[in-house]
């Protein structure tokens, strides 16, 4: 029983809900994930849809106000706390939220590139205009360095999909990752589709053009999986714990020596030494300079190799 | 007789529209601005709507499609070329857009500061936290910044908008200074209303909250009047014509000595020198460099005298 604000897919046959067994424990470690099917053994129905969201985006994927009264649900894997699961299935779903922010942000450059390889202005096609040259070169790079980000965070999550609490360091330098590729990815993909909004002028506003539709979707995704703070402040805490930094760092310095990762690398060192007060209030900043710091190093890897 | 993709304000009873003489002369020169009634003198429409857009925002100033077939028009000045009625007309408009940016702007971090300060999370109101609060603080230090860059333009506004070409060296100042200011505060408008959207989570992107709305309008901002490319451009064309930023650099070391406007300066000069290709490549990165270091020094100020 109880109800639900904010639940996605509604037009699912089954939902996946977190609730607290009647004999639970207090706090984040008595949730249990439950499986609810959209219709009782009786036919009848197992939770009612009250209202439809209005969204910015994603709006193929209905998400709805939900009443649950008397509904039949079956817990999923009650030997483990269903914090765990809850955190994997965001981990997993952080991993496709880079992904698809990378994906989007290329979708949107390339939209951008091709209206302006046919927009005349000034006699000549505004792709070719220095300016806009310049600017989709950068856009490239940047749009390259998240995507290694983002498949960096895919490959651990292939060696780490399976583990069991307790989690081994392989699983938290993924977390580390995950938190800096879906924050920095996110952030990539808001930034290119606004910039190529521009680039189509006035009738980038319109609907009926696709940079439109680009930036609303693009908007939700700094947000769901948790929001950029969240991801900032998780990432700082998992490498704090852990020491992942240093991990990390071997790994650009073997990459790519020039990346600037050992400026970060003292930046963060002399962080972790303050209070943790501090420490919150300055992750922000320097966690969005290692995010780009690791993005670049690692393209600077593949260019070689391509090379 | 003709049509027009995009027209703003379509419920108006009366449009002003860009449109050539019969014997007017070809190129920008020959355009001329005329009044155009919704009505015909005996009483027909006088253009005809299409069709309604379809906008991310301002949905509340309707644009449509329309149709001139046979239209009665008044010509609007014909001692003066039209283009500078319509140059005029942006101008005047640009200083409205950076009014308008910096106010979306301040509206946005006070709807997040007002939930901020209302939303409970690990104990405390989230604008406890000192990642938040330290957020807050830089972005009010920005939108502070900002609005002085646009009361600046609307300053100078005032002292210029009486003249008729042959334009002054003030007028040029004026249009250096808004083409900055439209560029910048357009951006700080779409930064902070995307980040107050992140501070309301979830319920951001909802219809039901105020932020999605302030997102949708405040991305419109960096492309009407002129993109970010065409403010740039346009301002670093003015600068380099009229050597204004002597003038400027002047202004802002008697505000602020130590606001970093001698690396500006050396900065600009080096690139004058370099081809117009070059100017033109490297224009967006230190417009926007320039664009920030002017607002900040002239914030500067104003904390000194408030204090």
């Amino acid at each position: 029983n109880g109800e639900k604000y904010f639940c996605s897919n509604i037009g699912a046959e089954v939902a996946i809900v977190t609730a607290r067994l009647e004999n639970g424990e207090d706090g984040i470690k008595g949730l249990q994930l439950f499986l609810v099917p959209r219709y009782r053994k009786d036919g009848s129905l197992n939770y009612l849809i009250r209202r439809i969201k209005n969204k910015i985006g994603t709006r193929s994927v209905p998400t709805g106000e939900v009443g649950f009264e008397n509904a039949e649900a079956i817990v999923i894997n009650e030997e483990i706390p269903g914090i765990y699961l809850i955190m994997e299935a965001l981990n997993i779903s952080r991993v496709a939220n880079a992904i698809g922010s990378v994906s989007l942000a290329q979708r949107a450059i390339s939209e951008a590139y091709n209206f302006a390889t046919q927009r005349e202005a000034f006699g000549s096609k505004i792709a070719d205009l220095p300016l806009l040259k310049w600017e989709f070169g950068k856009r490239l790079e940047e749009l390259h360095a998240a995507s290694q980000l983002a498949w960096k965070s895919a490959e651990l999550l292939n060696k780490v999909w399976e583990e069991k609490p307790p989690y081994s360091e392989n699983y938290h330098y993924f977390r580390f990752i995950t938190h800096m590729a879906k924050y920095w990815c996110a952030e990539v993909a808001v930034k290119h589709a606004k910039w190529s909004m521009e680039i189509f002028g006035g009738l980038g506003i319109l609907e009926e053009f696709k940079v439109e539709r680009l930036l609303r979707e693009a908007i939700i995704l700094p947000i769901w999986e948790g929001t950029p703070h969240r991801q900032i402040l998780d990432g700082w805490e998992v490498m704090a714990r852990y020491n992942l930094h240093e991990r990390l760092f071997d790994e650009l310095e073997a990459i790519s020596p020039n990346s600037g990762s050992n400026i970060m690398h003292n930046k963060i060192q002399n962080l972790l030494r303050q209070s943790k007060e501090e420490q919150e209030t300055s992750a922000g900043k320097i966690f969005r300079q290692l995010a780009r710091t690791t993005a670049n190093a690692l393209a600077f890897k593949v260019t070689e190799t391509v090379i």
